[in-house]
């Protein structure tokens, strides 16, 4: 009997947390005892088997299940034959636990239950795996830096050869993944197929590329588009795919509005020809104005972005006055009802599509912690329920690194009559109960109170320690960031203020260490706590940068640009700590901070977006500007080069530089062609330039840009409304019950120190009088959340009614957010 | 009796309607029957008055009931004691219109109930009184046209006459307002004492000023700020002041906001002056680059706004690339996500106080209803009840435009089981059901065919409606309005395309007489049919103004160039009516035709905020810029006759004509600002100019235009998910019960029209043995809203609870957003 034997040992890790209990007492039988009570359970067991075989029967349909789809002779059917004989089978503990594992990370990739193939999948899943295939994404991704026209030129060998490395990688990856998922699921996979055909494109591409390269035939890397393909549609990438299928979703609502926003530029355009073209207007650059309706519509494009504002009206408003009626007109239509127009449409069906994919992802957790409690289920009774000692096994494998204590924890959630055992209903729980940070705060009292108590509890200690304790504290230090700020804009050459950057960097390091002295290390860089270890990072850069330069300085008499750089940027950064004192300010960060994760979905999104675009541009548009530094005096240096641009407003700005001439200058002109002004003047082409233009602003800035503000404002609803989840309360609750909890109203980082410090201070008298275990305080992370889908699942938790079963795998697979048809949720089988 | 006998004259005109309804008969007791039945109402009555007693005792609390905080004497108290004598007091019902005619309009006076109040507030609220008071108003505003400096001057005395007819008029106004409300609510209201005052400084200012003027001392006519204010607080404007304590309630939480983006930008700057500053870079006018931090702080909140993005960045980008990453990062944390945070708070607050303010008004009217209710109420059994003759009195008073059969429809719907009275339930909810426009469509022949039966119902007459009514019609017209298009497109010199324009007029004009010739006159051209007007109003217009400019030129060959204009502008116009043919677009466009009356709240704002800054703009910046004609000869002609702005990027941009010389200029240049683009440009002045542009800035474009996003997210959002109300379903189930009803969901304008001509083809046959009412067909036209309330009310309807009685009138008034308490509403009394 492994596994019972297993249970005092899990105790045994508990420490002092278990012992004070007397209602735990209950809970840890001893093993013998669990293994009389698990008896039933060897019984030929027919319902809970049954289910699963039904489930597993009704597969491998279109829907293709977790665990559903099993080639015959996977190991669930194999191993139920001599299940008697090893109780706590370690494969079905396995694939319990990869079930659970996928439920707490959302992921639903459909994995073959062999006993192999769930070995592979663990592997897969593995996290050194995960970054690798990364790694090799951004790495092709980044050889368009290297490549001709190169930032850094490398030889075409190399790039080439780094780019087969990288397919061969992406093909690995692929093939394991293929030995995972059944066979019919792989091949009915786009996502999949994708993969092949872009590998596939690369190399014939190159191939041509480099043989044609041989007999100095210039051809096109046309492949090099298809590289975002593997960002996309890697398993791992979940959330840009879901990005991507959000604005799939979006697109024929979008396609109308934009339809009816182009018939009114086309119809305000018109009108402009009629009024304007005949008046032989003329711009300020002295060209004729309004002439010719097809620039007429791009003009007014252009103003639809405000980008060309007061300069394409000047001409008609010189002429006449009344002429201005017409683009107030123009502007309020087409800029600000149109474009919100666009705004709530993208918002409302990214809301609504959003919630549909949430609504299906809880959907899938919910059916994958009821496979997984199949697999370990035992008869209590008539109830199907899970032993504690299995239950301890299973969080064992799926969360590995949480403490013993914390485990005790959501035991005692699950398990809430303390009955040794675990129903259908608190099971389902545990995915949602492992998301949630629960921050174990072992109460200890300062190592240097234990290596030196004497000096450490002497009077002069215990005055400092109340010192940095009190609110002045916190006030005296803000006063000091003001005042550095003030050192900061002044200026650097006088040695007065270059010493005091010296003061004050001492005084930054007292206050940490005077911290450090006060508090408990440990908790002080307790791993929620940012801003501590953000003080004390920054100040660490700091130092370490100033002393550096100052080396140099009176050595090589050289100041080192990078260095000084980032002081100025560290020193500046540092004062960012100000806003935290503020309580109002302190919410408002946080839900910044929050949303950042989310945010570099985003921020993928966009990088396809550029990637495809920079590709595109440096194919149509490279080396027709050329950036010469200043006072050079190669021939047309002021006009960029090309002698065509002569009194251009481009050459008169000098935007020499924002050209499409390498990789890092094309991100730098989309970006400015993302924040959208002027860039009439940086496109300098004919018409391919302005479609260009055109369709990068309508993909860039009236979708992403706008999913991007819908996305913020949800989050920011979600922030102001949200009430704390169902689950979450419960462990709060249960926290409480137990008297293990801190308030988390008072959750101030001094006053949860000051708690746990008066805590120890009280049971210093009176130990093991209280109930309450000694030294052991939790409380719950609330306000950060693991996963980025944690997030989205909490935005939509409350709208979804929680049902016990929920419906079919099918069924879940064709939630649509209307009446309008599943029919564009078919390709979307595996997220 | 002289109310009974009302009876069968009110239903005397009914007509048709009424006729050939079994069910009817029920209802049209005959006057003796009814005077029988309300017998029991000339009880000494002790419940009904008393409850109206009691609300009255309480008052005049400070919250000043409608119909409480009475005079002495008012004549409810009076009338009861000769009440058997007269039945249907002609002063009772007529208070009670009122508040249910308030109740409809969501009007909140507090009016005193004596008959001389109750008379003076009909004239108050008569459209003609409020037409002239906004007539005066903006009278009042468009002075600035005339007066110094003056777009068409007009001698000072001129001006000051109208300026003090203008304030009498509103004394009077005020007066008028005062002698209805109780004394001591019209003395408690900030919006009396804000126009007394307003009036006061405006004399004393105008008195000064005029003085001065004799003795030739320029002064400033400073008081004409205080103009808007006439707007915002006369009890007419009620939207604009909503908005505007929607901007106020909204303040607390966007200060936070902007002070943490002032943070992150004074961070920024003072970083790029660290990194920047000491470089010695130059912009692209020669300028030193960031080396002032004040003006760092200026260029990057332009920044913010996008106005000069790349501009700002190329110096440093050009020294280094790798300064682009500081300027993507401003633009990120600054432009994308402070700018969408404020949207987010703005937005959020919007929906929180516009919840709360609707929440109000509901219980008012309810409030209102149930005090119209208690006035006319007479007792049937245990039950409190209006009578149907009293009943009908009322509705004739409040809305004596709806027809009879409305009113009949209406009857129905609220004494749902024929009992000939209405319980108090049914009755609290006429202020809805008059609101809902129900369109009385009558089922007649059409003229010709009454005129001439034989050509009208002839086989040529009937193939050519049938061909007017088939789809294809339509599409033909679609199809010559396209080449119609293509010919506008054209050059106009030519006579063969100028000749065309006549061709396309006679066919439009061949449209329309084909659709009067097949459907009835009457029901083409009525209220709803919003798309018929448009066209021949254009039309006509179109024809109008051609053969104007075609005799003009025969007689005098001269073009006139308005006439031309307008030619230009109707002929586009009429190309709208292809969008309309898209079912699609149809739904686009009907929205956004719905928010166009709510919209106007925000033309309200807008003036408001532009009249003040124009004013000021003026005081400050006029004639520091001149404008000339091309090719003037004037000094300085090419600088704005500025010399100081030689070389200017203003001058360069033939900016000269932006400037704040006059009212008009001023406009547009405020509109130039809030579209944003360019405005560093526009402005070239000092720190005041930089100051009073940021100054706008934040009050147009951060909450204004956030505020105008937020409507207009909100009303698609409404658009999008609106439900039918509650009470339009009542209407609808009735009609369709009736048999009077056309299904909304077929309410295309020719299938209507198609409906109908059926009907009459089957009435034609059978008349009397159907049971529906010959010739008569209502309709909702439910995607039209009445007032802007109304709207407003549907947004949230479905979030209020259904109440019987509601909060009590002082917790109204204290009703707020949050727990975070009333003091914010405490000056919203009347609204």
């Amino acid at each position: 009997m492994a596994a019972t034997a297993g249970g005092p040992r899990l105790r045994a890790g508990l420490g002092q947390g278990s012992r004070g209990t007397a209602r735990h007492g209950l809970t840890s039988a001893s093993g013998p005892a669990a293994a009389r009570r698990s008896r039933p359970r060897s019984r030929p067991a027919a319902p809970p088997p049954a289910t699963h075989e039904r489930r597993r029967e009704r597969g491998p349909g279109p829907g293709a299940a977790p665990g559903a789809g099993a080639a015959p002779g996977t190991w669930s059917r194999r191993c139920r034959t001599h299940r008697p004989v090893l109780f706590p089978l370690p494969q079905e503990l396995l694939l319990a636990a990869a079930f659970v594992s996928d439920a707490q990370y959302n992921r639903n990739i459909p994995f073959k239950t062999s006993p192999e193939a769930v070995r592979l999948y663990y592997l897969y899943n593995h996290w050194i795996m995960r970054t690798a295939t990364y790694f090799f994404i951004f790495l092709n991704l980044s050889l368009a830096v290297f490549e001709e026209p190169a930032v850094y030129p490398l030889p075409f060998l190399a790039t080439s050869l780094v780019e087969v490395l990288c397919l061969l990688v992406f093909f690995g990856r692929l093939t394991h993944f293929a030995k995972i998922t059944p066979r019919n699921v792989f091949w009915k996979d786009t996502k999949n197929i994708c993969i092949m055909v872009a590998i596939l494109l690369s190399l014939t591409d190159l191939a041509i590329y480099g043989a044609l390269r041989i007999y100095n035939i210039k051809s096109i890397r046309w492949s090099r588009i298809a590289r975002p393909i593997f960002l996309i549609n890697f398993a791992e990438s979940r959330q840009i795919r879901r990005a991507f299928r959000s604005i799939r979703n979006t697109l024929p609502e979008i396609t109308y509005v934009f339809l009816l926003f182009m018939f009114s530029l086309l119809m305000f355009s018109l009108m402009a020809l009629k009024l304007f073209g005949e008046r032989n207007l003329q711009t300020a650059e002295g060209l004729p104005y309004f002439r010719n309706y097809l620039e007429i519509v791009f003009d007014l494009y252009v103003l639809v972005t405000t980008a060309n504002s007061p300069d394409v009206m000047m001409p008609a408003f010189d002429f006449s006055s009344w002429y201005a009626l017409f683009f107030i007109a123009f502007v309020i239509v087409n800029t600000y009802i149109f474009m919100s127009l666009f705004l709530a449409v993208v918002y409302n069906n990214y809301k609504k599509h959003l919630k549909n994919e949430i609504r299906k992802l809880a959907y899938m957790k919910h059916r994958k912690m009821i496979e997984a409690f199949n697999l370990l289920k035992e008869e209590e009774g008539a109830q199907p329920v899970v032993r504690e000692a299995r239950w301890k096994q299973l969080v064992k494998l799926v969360a590995p690194d949480i403490s013993n204590s914390h485990r005790e924890l959501l035991l005692r959630i699950s398990d809430d009559e303390q009955k040794g055992f675990i129903d259908k209903k608190s099971f389902v729980q545990l995915a949602d109960l492992l998301n949630i940070q629960v921050i174990t705060l072992k109460i200890r009292s300062h190592p240097l109170g234990q290596w030196m108590p004497r000096v450490y509890k002497s009077a002069v200690s215990q005055f400092l320690r109340s010192m940095v304790r009190h609110r002045g504290f916190v006030w005296t230090y803000d006063a000091i960031i003001l005042i550095n700020a003030i050192f900061i804009a002044l200026d650097e050459e006088t040695p007065y203020i270059s010493y005091a950057e010296w003061v004050f960097l001492a005084l930054y390091i007292i206050e940490i260490l005077l911290k450090v002295y006060t508090y408990e290390p440990r908790v002080f860089f307790g791993k929620n706590q940012f801003w501590n270890w953000f003080d004390t990072l920054i100040i660490f850069a700091a130092l370490t940068a100033t002393i550096l330069n100052t080396t140099l300085r009176s050595t090589t008499k050289y100041n080192s640009q990078q260095i000084l750089d980032i002081v100025f940027i560290l020193r500046v950064l540092r004062l960012i700590r100000i806003v935290d004192s503020i309580q109002r300010f302190r919410v408002i960060m946080n839900t910044l901070i929050n949303i950042v994760p989310t945010m570099l979905t985003f921020g993928g999104l966009t990088l396809v977006v550029y990637c495809i675009f920079a590709i595109i541009g440096m194919e149509l548009f490279h080396g027709k500007i050329q950036f010469f530094p200043v006072n050079s005096n190669a021939p047309y240096a002021l006009e960029c080069g090309n002698p065509a641009l002569k009194d251009s407003l481009f050459a008169r700005g000098k935007y020499c530089k924002n050209n499409f001439n390498n990789f890092a200058s094309s991100f730098i002109v989309l970006m400015e062609l993302t924040v959208v002004n002027q860039w009439h003047d940086i496109l300098c082409g004919g018409r391919p330039a302005k479609l260009y233009f055109i369709a990068f602003h309508i993909v860039m800035v009236i979708i992403i840009v706008n999913i991007f503000v819908s996305f913020i404002l949800e989050a920011f609803f979600v922030e102001y409304s949200l009430e704390k989840s169902e689950v979450e309360t419960a462990i709060e609750q249960k926290i409480q019950e137990l008297g293990m909890g801190v308030q988390e109203e008072v959750l101030q980082d001094e006053q949860l120190l000051d708690n746990m410090e008066s805590a120890e201070h009280d049971l210093e008298g009176e130990v093991g009088t209280k109930t309450q275990p000694r030294g052991l305080v939790f409380k719950i992370a609330s306000k950060r959340y693991r996963t980025v889908d944690a997030l989205l699942q909490r935005m939509f938790e409350a709208e979804i009614p929680p049902e016990d079963e929920g419906p079919s795998f099918e069924e879940i697979l064709n939630l649509s957010p209307t009446a309008a048809g599943p029919s564009h949720l078919t390709s979307e089988r595996a997220v």
